[in-house]
């Protein structure tokens, strides 16, 4: 069997002439002979409505019931699929994560995929079935529902296509592809039409909204060929590869900004081994995702020190019950949190072998004065906590600054 | 543990702040010692919003994914009332039909429950957490996901009492209970305080909308001891029991009028032995349920016969195809269908002790020139099939007569 495995996101599911459009796109793949597998999200708009009834009821409900209410929203886009396909004429069948055979740890809301049991997709295919499986969620050891956590449906995606040892897998959006920036944010920006696991990796994590994270490691770590296309039209576009010649012409692939995180400074922390373990085992504990973090000492020999990083805005009440309970105990004098920040990064396999991109983007940002909070840099990859007002500024300062516009 | 099972129906749970009320009333049982088990039906209209999703689509879209969504309207409910118990700062913990072990036949939109396994429920119970469990659904032994149709969720609720040896199941609705007729069509329509299972069973299967028939057929088999009660008030409910000393004093208990049937005539068929076996088997294998059926042999030596029989108007254009197939094999003459009737009935155990009730209803409608075109008969009930709009007026009629305004 070839197994084609795509997935379709919320808005190219949003209405039901939406869905007709996407079963006819799944038969012209069936018809050149596919087996066909498809992981749809929920209708545009009803993973939130759901998250607000529950939100009316208290800030912050509990993860298994927050689950196991908002799973509903694939099951039942993925059911709506299935009776479109049948009204066309061909077989189809739903699956939700249980009958799918997704199993997952118990992190409620942000889970991990541990295993797919592939039977009964395979014995449905078998049957000439067009296979539609809920994206973002899972079931536990317990049988007990759990989600993948936002955009997790690529996630879904990739997973299937990794256990099923499927050809591709495509990734249906509402934009074309990938981006060398946010065409809302930069008006020049250009798709781009191959880019790295690696550099995905960083623009997914960085707040490039097109794939969830975890789905490009998945495609990484199985070797998952990705594709990102449009499902509006019928434009080629952005693969993602292990290596790619092309793009190393290039210093930079793409910039980006990530709008959703908040930053913590632990101020005055006694400098002493063991602290930075004592709080990020904390978070971790919490199930809280720290992304960048910053550690300056003083050096003045006053053993003082200062802590800072990043979490994502929806954890940050989570952060500061966990960080004053801790303050005490470790000694800081203060902390302090701050919502009115961007995390702005430049992204290449390029750096690799260009020295000097971030003496480049530093200059760049100092000469119209924007203050820079906290660096973070990896191979491939620098980023910059600045004031949230200069973000859009700075993004389209370095698109021109790296050339991005002539890619 | 004193096991308490409450159902609350779509009403009940149809907002946010109804389902926090619903919350407090479970609190109080449970703050009475018992072990609560709880099933609640989708908030009002959702249920109904999904169906016309997937009949946007088709019009008769396939079982399977018609449950496969619809089931979502419960999951719904349970997770927003298990987080409005921990708002109130009570263990809760919600389970879908799979967790909760509730197998059914294979019959979608209509599947009959076969066993429920009650082990992690008992866990959850043990374990001090209130148990809210999705109504309406089940799973099958393929784990594809089943519906026990429209207020199916009586019949969880009925169905796991039983299973758990509750000491008593309350059906909670927007009533206060059982009425001696529906009071929007007879303003002196009263409460009964008790009502047998038999009586009962006639009133649900006859469209008496309180309970489910399949609900009221398990808590005979099992002796759970039953309660129609108001969730919007404490006043008492209607008990159903085995038997009942008091209802005997009265011939009839009560009137109902079935507005959503339809009825089919076939006409001029030959009279053969088999040929009524021939039509009720193959209804039955497309899962058909006729409600009443009469036959008139014309008894003139001309071998020719008539047979009619009502079904749910849902099923008449299915039943409409099946018929069309069998009239050839049957040498029928044609197949007259007719929505445009209602089913009115008498029911009462008083009925097997006091003769003359037929007579008493056949005159009453047929002084008021009220043409009764089909009759059926059990030992507590008396149903005619009279034209929909003279329907009201015979339950207002019939009402007055076996003074039901007295009891």
């Amino acid at each position: 069997m070839n197994i084609l495995v795509q997935k379709y996101g919320g808005t190219s599911v949003g209405s039901i002439e939406r869905i007709m459009n996407v079963a006819k796109r799944i038969i012209e793949y069936k018809n050149q002979g596919y087996a066909m597998v498809v992981t749809v999200s929920a209708m545009a708009g009803e993973t939130d409505r759901l998250i607000n009834l529950a939100k009316q009821i208290t800030p912050q409900p509990d993860g298994r019931e927050l689950d196991m209410m908002v799973s509903t929203g694939e099951q039942v886009s993925i059911a709506l699929l299935a009776i479109a396909l049948h009204s066309m004429g061909y077989k189809a069948i739903s699956m939700n994560a249980y009958q799918a055979g997704i199993y997952t740890d118990s992190v409620y809301t942000k889970a991990k995929i541990g295993k797919i049991n592939t039977e009964r997709i395979i014995k449905e295919l078998e049957n000439d079935n067009i296979v539609i499986v809920a994206g973002f969620q899972g079931i536990d050891d317990n049988y007990n529902i759990t989600t993948l956590g936002r955009g997790g449906s690529d996630t879904t995606a990739v997973a299937l296509a990794a256990a099923l040892k499927a050809v591709k897998c495509e990734i249906y959006t509402d934009v074309d592809g990938v981006y060398t920036a946010d065409p809302r944010i930069v008006k020049e920006a250009k798709k781009l039409d191959e880019i790295t696991y690696d550099e995905m990796l960083e623009l997914a994590s960085l707040g490039a909204k097109v794939l969830h994270s975890r789905s490009v490691e998945f495609a990484k770590k199985y070797d998952v060929v990705l594709e990102v296309k449009n499902s509006f039209n019928n434009n080629s576009g952005t693969i993602i590869v292990k290596e790619s010649k092309k793009m190393e012409k290039f210093v930079v692939s793409g910039i980006t900004c990530k709008k959703d995180e908040a930053k913590v400074n632990i101020i005055n922390l006694p400098d002493r081994p063991g602290i930075a373990a004592r709080i990020f085992s904390e978070l971790s504990n919490n199930n809280i995702n720290v992304n960048m973090i910053a550690q300056s000492s003083l050096d003045d020999n006053s053993g003082i020190n200062n802590i800072s990083f990043t979490v994502s805005r929806e954890d940050l009440p989570k952060v500061v019950k966990i960080m004053e309970n801790l303050k005490k105990e470790l000694g800081a004098k203060d902390v302090i949190t701050s919502n009115n920040i961007a995390i702005v990064s430049v992204v290449g396999i390029g750096m690799k072998t260009n020295p000097g991109v971030a003496a480049r983007m530093f200059s760049i940002l100092g000469n119209e004065k924007i203050n820079i909070e906290m660096i973070s840099t990896s191979e491939i990859k620098i980023s910059v906590v600045i004031k949230e007002e200069f973000a859009n500024k700075a993004v389209q300062l370095l698109h021109k600054e790296f050339e991005l516009d002539k890619v």
